[in-house]
């Protein structure tokens, strides 16, 4: 079981969307199993993090057995923030299984990982119709009455209208994103 | 005395000033016993935040009783944030005596209060001399030197200055919040 | 306002009893005003933590006024742990009003209120019926289904038993504090 | 989708043995999915809490998978503590889908469960073999070199040997617990 | 060698540059020895705080010792934020040598300096080539490939270097902050 | 520079004693610079925890400085506790200067550094005078009024002196390490 070759994709996943899916899909044919982990699970009911890291799992999960990926390709892991950049990926390390690779666009987490002694080689991931395919495209969309529902997988359409995510969203924008 | 029935107001209250008591008093005409929570706990000697907890419990108890409200009319507690909005109503609770009826306008507060299975019903404050009786005015006053005591009781007034507040104001806006 | 004498007065109240009463009222003898401060706010339902701060504020609110102790005497304020021995006491001082005397028999009170230059003097309580006005004899006979409502105010009763503050001791007891 | 029957079931897993199986596959002929929630995440390299969260996660999923439970049966989610009692549950629902019976055999969590005004049911679950079945036994076998893998499942026997956790328990127990 | 006169000067030092040095070097000439605190320690991969804390304080040694200053005239210290500006001072007093003397020209400090009882006095500090001795200054130059040496300590640039630092500023600015 | 060889050494240093002294000695003629990392910051006026971070540095330093060790030769820093075993020395790396040889005892150590891809060798020390030198046996000759300056550097038993550190331990004791 050591010998597979397993990787690392992160993201807030607020909510999770068809560019998300097809990343998850492309990663998957070069690796024989992938963590998907979810950060800043702390946060919710706020603009920017409307949904809770228990109703995004639910999302993911969902959308993945939808989409048919068997379910012995995959981990789904809450990573709660550190804030603190520097020990980042020690903290990943231990709240998932072990991984070679991590599939990341990002500068930083290229940086953090060649200066912190990684092992894990780093490799990046096509984009699928970047300019629809955001999570803050889907949130404005929800605000503001568009059709959303075609950029995210049906599964999570479902959730998100179960758990009046909709009205969600519009509350959090009226009070401000603030309690008091 | 379970049967009394006791509501929940929340605020930064930097400082208190005639808006809150306005709504105190019209609140307490309501219901038997109010709970006055005071937010923010931990954050003092900021632009935003120039009084400590303390010093803002000193003020509310001043003014209430300087306006002759009875004191087994009131509770005043320090609630420190928790910073994670899905929480926060469960942990306000562990803060308080037993209440029924949250008092807010905020709509996040009552997306909260209906998502996470409150028993506790929801009522809106009118305002009160909404454009002048705002913490951010009053702020602002002591900064550029204005007439602010009209704005709040007497008591918050006479407290400011016993602990140097208007002073306080001036350095915390020198310094734009930073300590170095 | 700033000559009136206040003092300080600290314990967890777990729960609030007799001897907590007698001793609040020989201090209100001596000083204007008493500021109540409830420690560890964070705890509850735990084997020597049974109660939440709130019913604590709540005990300790409606005693005082059972007691009819006039409610321009005292302020009962919650206090957040710092776990940091050396700033406890400027911890203590953001969340209170001024005060200038710390009523405690703790020798590590008096040691870091004398080692902080702090300007407040120290003085000592007189214990009352030691042997049996303590928490953790209520708590036992609770426990152990002896007479313990003799040892609190009939306020602090009540609230236990509207809270089913008796079973919940039992549950806490039979879980030996654990959660899973 | 929401009309599914979820349940909840929550432990530490140190490690994932027989007993834990056992109870999994005897809860999921009751019920349409179950959350299967790791606490402590942050503990590891501690006498009692010898694993890191990821490779309790990865024993768990491997083990579930090994015994053929289908995925769409549950979910595997980390759970930061919070070390406050009165708010654990609220804590734990902003991290799981929804759910709708809570298993546990702990008197303390059927308490909380009835005290927050908890919708969800409480259940409990029969033990297997409670004598050996435990994870202290696993962890005093492996200590002194005993038979352990017959208590847990294939898989998990594997990734503790992958991950050479049987030198790791005798160097934590070599140090009793501390770094330095 | 409590006769001695000790001050303290804290910065983020993100990097030390010579405006830093000069400051320590007029300050030396009117006090014994000089702690030299290091906040913000938990920061860094960040736009305004690229350099850890270990990296900070070894830049720091480092310029000292090359300047000459006698070992025996300062301290070196983290001091990790506490976020609560009310308890700032007596939070670095823990992390210190006792010290009389605070230098800086923060009208903020200086306030809390009075209000909170401390004994210390407060002296401000010459700027020198205000304009160009900022670390703000040389972040801009590293990222802009401009000249940037001669902002600094020789040490210091040579740590920058060794330590990859004009590469990671530039990454941790292409990834505008974030990790996902 | 970073040709140099350099070590760290970690302790809670609650007081550094001759045993301490003499590892130091004998470290620093295997290498060329050491670290001296002070574990627990956060930790004082407690029983097993007496002094404060800053006693503890300013007793270090003094004491390696009155040894005649050259200023060039040693870095002494704090280290808050991160409380995660499995992140501490990614945390600890964020904090010092890079360092290439971890001297420790400690076989718990020993495993984090093989576990997480750590490049440090590890290197043990000898114990000097096992039987006396303990930070342990200190604190307790101080309780009990027996001879306890000959166990620590003279440095040491003078700050000890100058911070009314013996009265300290013995209010601590008197309190049992309680605050209320």
């Amino acid at each position: 079981m050591g010998r597979l070759k397993r990787g690392l994709y992160i993201g807030r996943f607020q909510p999770f969307h068809n560019g998300h899916l097809e990343a998850i899909k492309y990663v998957l044919e070069n690796i024989d199993e992938l963590i998907i982990a979810i950060g800043s699970i702390q946060d919710s009911h706020e603009i920017k993090n409307p949904f809770t890291a228990g109703e995004r799992h639910y999302m993911i999960q969902s959308a993945l057995l939808e989409a048919e990926i068997p379910h012995d390709k995959f981990y789904i892991i809450s990573i709660p923030d550190i804030d603190r950049n520097a020990v980042w990926l020690a903290h990943v390390r231990t709240l998932c299984p072990p991984f070679e690779i991590v599939y990341s666009n990002n500068p930083l987490v290229a940086r953090l990982t060649k200066e912190y002694g990684e092992t894990a080689q780093l490799s990046t991931i096509p984009f699928f119709n970047r300019m629809q395919y955001t999570a803050t495209e889907v949130r404005r969309r929800i605000l503001e009455g568009e059709n959303w529902e075609d950029l995210v997988p049906p599964a999570v359409a479902n959730i998100i209208k179960e758990i009046n995510g909709i009205k969600r969203i519009r509350d959090i924008d009226a009070s401000e994103g603030d309690l008091f």
